[in-house]
């Protein structure tokens, strides 16, 4: 036990056996506290191995988000929407440090807001430490990559400079203190639960979905449609974004992300269930929620290439993503806490509600450019009720233990308490973001701030606030070689 | 040890030594029982943490791959092939969960099939948890991928939608529980040995690579080459893929996610060589098998680039991504149980693999738009040859123990009965995949279901079967404009 | 204990109670003994799990590199920039492995270059294993692509392959040597430190960054701007990148892979700082880590985007990119040693750093496609002199334990030997890589082989040396049908 502060020397224990039985069970039991403290070091080294990875994965969700939008807006808005994919990362790593997590998780706090650790002042403690500032930075910008998919094209970009800090430094965060912070009135941790169970929203299909897909849709109804996205007959006008391959690429980073961001959710994975030493444990439900995850998003994808054939008669790439992060976005809530064979009813019916809701969307003339509001804010939320339907009472008390009696799945025998709770959020979530999110883009519309001019809209934020356009593809080939000679002749280049 | 619930108590110890050693001896004994299990929770959390981080590695592939078709496809195809590779994964997660993880992995079973954990019934056991299956997923749909490439540009949608299903639901099943289950017929790990060794396959090179790449030629051979693909004269006319960038970006995902791929089919880390408290152990094994794999593909490109300049006059970036693609296809087999230094032998043969087997399919206008028969089932077959000539003793015994005197590599000393063991692998792989697979591709064929018609051909399957073209690069920029007030103009602005 | 070797029976150790206890001591002892040694393989495990892992991001930094290179390159020059960033990584792989690790951390060793290990020869030790072969690997082949950026679009393919093997073989290793190998006489390990301290150079932003800038100032100074950068009244004229696109995805990839960079710096993550059993420890340290590198990228990239729209009027994505990677090469010398707080300093003053040294570069007319000699060198080199300002006692004494009254920053009131140290490592790497790879740009451009004839440069290096160019997005489209028809009719294939 060298490496542990305790080196056990039979020569100097066997005096002490027989002679001084006290300074003989000193001795052993000085051999054991080594042993404990040092399975606390490996304990904090493997969970935060895990931890810190898992949070690495969700950040590469933004670099996914922004070749998904960019791959999704048409190319004169290229660089706009990848600059506030940067900027959420950015502005949120700087905003969330000052004061996001603060609100988000400092305690002691009340229940509707956190009130320390602001810019990580006396930190990291017993309970907080750096890795999970980090895993939770991540989350926080994931919500502003949502809402400005909704609003892309069309927003001036002073406005994104608005709404976004606000919803990471502030709207985000409280409602996540409201369901993810052990003091927060909707948690599933505390003490004193709403009836008695607490709302159940995992990774987040609530806490950061439905968040960036309410603030979406305020934000999309608010300043109406991109120019000719409906006809004068009110029929709608396909807009396709402008490369399918960043699509593609940006919906397998988001894939590859959710990993961290739905299996990491757990924080730790060195915890036994039950008694320690048996193969099941925190480690095969981490693994079970990343089948979980996939069976979802597959099931999704798969039922919305078919349901797509039928409707649109052809098998539609594009549709197919969108159907996948659906079904990800619903598992995203329950994800730890049914069975496998539950996210496949997850993900088929999470399909159809994407397709439901882009049907009334074009109905009602709203037009979102990445379905982000239909997506996230409508997929999320059925992620939220199927949790309340299928959360198995086994799963549920592993995940949250300590609650003796707790309510689980209504179609899993475990009564209405639970579904009750997750209605809740549901509306506390679509008030509390409408309130604050649809009361700014209000604002920001009245001081005119929020939607370009047609002749700006027209011409692309590229050229008009970014300083020029996405790609040069002419350059280069043939036509340039001329191109460039005749620049040669007139100008005649530098000397070097 | 309060986290292992045990705690040494020296007052409750104290009085039992001398007094009452049956007690004191349960006592002390309790307390290491308890520290045993620690040690299992521990191992458990870390094995798993390591596997199932190789796991999202290996999924990152798909996206390489992806990005590698895509790219390599005339842009006209590029929505086709990509919606293939996420279709492989979606389709593969289903099936894989339903009916191919049984047959792969089910156990008890006999040397042919598996037949337990359909839908992962009775799951997890003390021997597989949902991290395993996890692994095991992200393999089989690299498989499919590897096919889509061959047949790419010219095959029917619903004829992919068909062979891939069957190909990872159960063609590639069976080939890895033959080589991979405890219980198959040529598993390095069973009790009854073929030729007293069993095949060495250690992460895929012959199971995967192979499977993918014959699959992959019977449908490119039975469906013939793209049009224009050879002129009347028989020459071969040269049919670039579309995007470089995305070659790249592929190639380095493949690379990057080869890292799961290879060292992660150790499945657990924590695992001590010879007597515990040494610095050398599985985690060794581990980083020398990421070492390999990096030498072999780094030799392979090497050899690539200055092979084809000598025999084209160009650096050819193209053939530089897939020599090194090749040679991580090789090494995969071997990559645990060889040295360094014959990774570099690895990798260079397999360059001269790679460009022997494109001239052979030259000459036979045999076209495989992504090389991936050539490279996946060329170069998979010199990898399986390859390890049961440089196998090395000490490495085969660390990493397939408990059999004394297993034979191992033939330029090592260790006889022909592991190469001949090699040989029987390839022979049963081309075997079961040219009967399985090629039968398939022929039905297919006769029904009219396999090729595209040349219309179709022309036209691409982006607009025939997808719905629209991959890219829109025009709007957005000067002419659009003009574009759009036209369109404006006319048709009137939807009211907002 | 049956995992570990021991097992503990009560009814064994009973009758050694009281009657043998010599035989007793020797029962318990061989029970700690035991234990001691599972800690030993399980830490293994658990630091080879992080390493390896954060090799992989580190990896994946290549990749990003390449995309970053390539979308800020004219059309033209694309698959030639991104050949060489593969080829960084492959030939980088074949001789790092042969001798630049050797040269790096063979030991013993005198404190200017490594003598063992070439080739991994009597590898692996007690004190170094694969993984951190492989780690230090992927840190090798950065440097190499900083240097390509410099010298983009006008270099000579054969000058690429001569100056990289000798940067990632040679020059680099020494310099790693110097500063991070034990023996090294600037490190801050050895018995016999630089003014008491040694040079704290974390994760290498003198090392790696202003290894890279350097090389790549001389290289771009010494050849001179591209044809047209500067016209004849000496007025800089922009030369846009092609694809904003593959800016930002280079961009995000690179921050993916800094979190394997910096924090992976650390080598190993179960390590308790002071007494075992605490909540805070190593683990701790490599999320503050994390979290310092976040800050001082997202603070650069603010203060970039302000700034450059107060400059230039625009809102610009490029350069917040830019910004971004300035900010984190500063701060990846002091990442593990400064507070949080500290890092937005040194974000922000690294942000101007290149915004002043991109301003001069303009004045004197040095051309640098990518700013890799400004950002890498120049931020690189602030971020020196920040850590010998800002770095805390205690973090230093945690990070680079066992020297008490070890100096720290300046400001933090640790004196000003730390600062010297620093500011001798700019010298010694200024020098150094001047001298080196100065010279031999200087040689090559005697040679005639650096620079390309201007009809090259035009034409651009895809279509001259690498056979083709980098996309070909006009077939499969409407007129494309035509265009195949045509061909097929009229030219007759061409003959190879």
């Amino acid at each position: 036990m060298a490496a542990a502060g305790f080196s056990c020397s039979a020569a100097d224990l066997n005096p002490l056996l027989g002679a001084n039985s006290t300074a003989a069970a000193e001795y052993i039991c000085s051999g054991f506290d080594a042993v404990a403290s040092k399975f606390v070091d490996t304990g904090y080294a493997i969970d935060n191995t895990y931890l810190l990875f898992s949070a690495y994965l969700v950040f590469a969700m933004q670099l996914g988000f922004a070749m998904l939008c960019a791959g999704s807006v048409r190319v004169k808005n290229t660089m706009n929407i990848m600059l506030t994919n940067v900027l959420d990362a950015a502005a949120g790593g700087v905003f969330y440090y000052l004061f996001g997590f603060a609100f988000a998780f400092g305690a002691p706090s009340n229940g509707f807001i956190g009130k320390h650790f602001f810019a990580l002042h006396e930190y990291p403690t017993a309970s907080f430490d750096y890795g999970y500032f980090l895993y939770q930075w991540a989350f926080a910008i994931a919500a502003a990559g949502i809402t400005s998919g909704s609003i892309a094209e069309r927003t001036q970009f002073v406005s994104y400079l608005i709404y976004s800090s606000f919803l990471t430094g502030f709207v985000y965060p409280i409602v996540s203190h409201w369901f993810w912070s052990a003091d927060g009135w909707a948690s599933p941790a505390g003490s004193d639960l709403l009836f008695g169970s607490g709302v159940i929203d995992f990774a987040g299909s609530g806490v950061v979905h439905m968040v960036g897909g309410i603030a979406g849709f305020w934000g999309a109804f608010i300043e109406g449609p991109r120019m000719g996205r409906f006809d004068h007959a009110g029929r709608a006008v396909s807009m396709r974004g402008h490369s399918g391959a960043l699509v593609v690429l940006g919906t397998f980073m988001l894939w590859f992300g959710w990993y961290g961001f739905n299996p990491g959710s757990f924080l730790n994975i060195l915890k036994a269930y039950g008694e320690s030493g048996s193969y099941y444990g925190q480690w095969s439900a981490i693994g079970r929620t990343a089948v979980t995850t996939t069976l979802a998003g597959s099931t999704a994808a798969l039922t919305t290439l078919f349901g797509k054939r039928l409707l649109s008669g052809h098998w539609n790439l594009t549709d197919v993503c969108n159907g996948l992060l659906g079904g990800f976005a619903a598992i995203t809530s329950g994800c730890s806490v049914v069975e496998p064979w539950a996210a496949i009813i997850c993900g088929f019916v999470a399909a159809w509600v994407l397709i439901g809701f882009n049907k009334l969307a074009e109905k009602l003339k709203f037009d979102d450019p990445l379905e982000a509001a239909q997506l996230h804010g409508g997929c999320g939320a059925w992620g939220i009720l199927f949790t309340g339907l299928f959360a198995t009472k086994a799963y549920v008390n592993e995940v949250y233990p300590g609650q003796p009696d707790r309510p689980y799945g209504l179609f899993m025998g475990g009564g209405g308490k639970l579904f009750a709770a997750q209605i809740i959020q549901i509306l506390a979530i679509v008030g509390w973001v409408s309130v604050t999110m649809g009361t700014l883009f209000y604002l920001l519309h009245k001081l005119k701030l929020l939607r370009l001019s047609q002749e700006e809209e027209m011409a692309g934020l590229d050229v008009t606030s970014h300083g020029g356009v996405a790609y040069e593809y002419t350059n280069g080939y043939a036509a340039e070689v001329e191109n460039q000679k005749n620049r040669f002749e007139m100008k005649s280049p530098a000397a070097f």
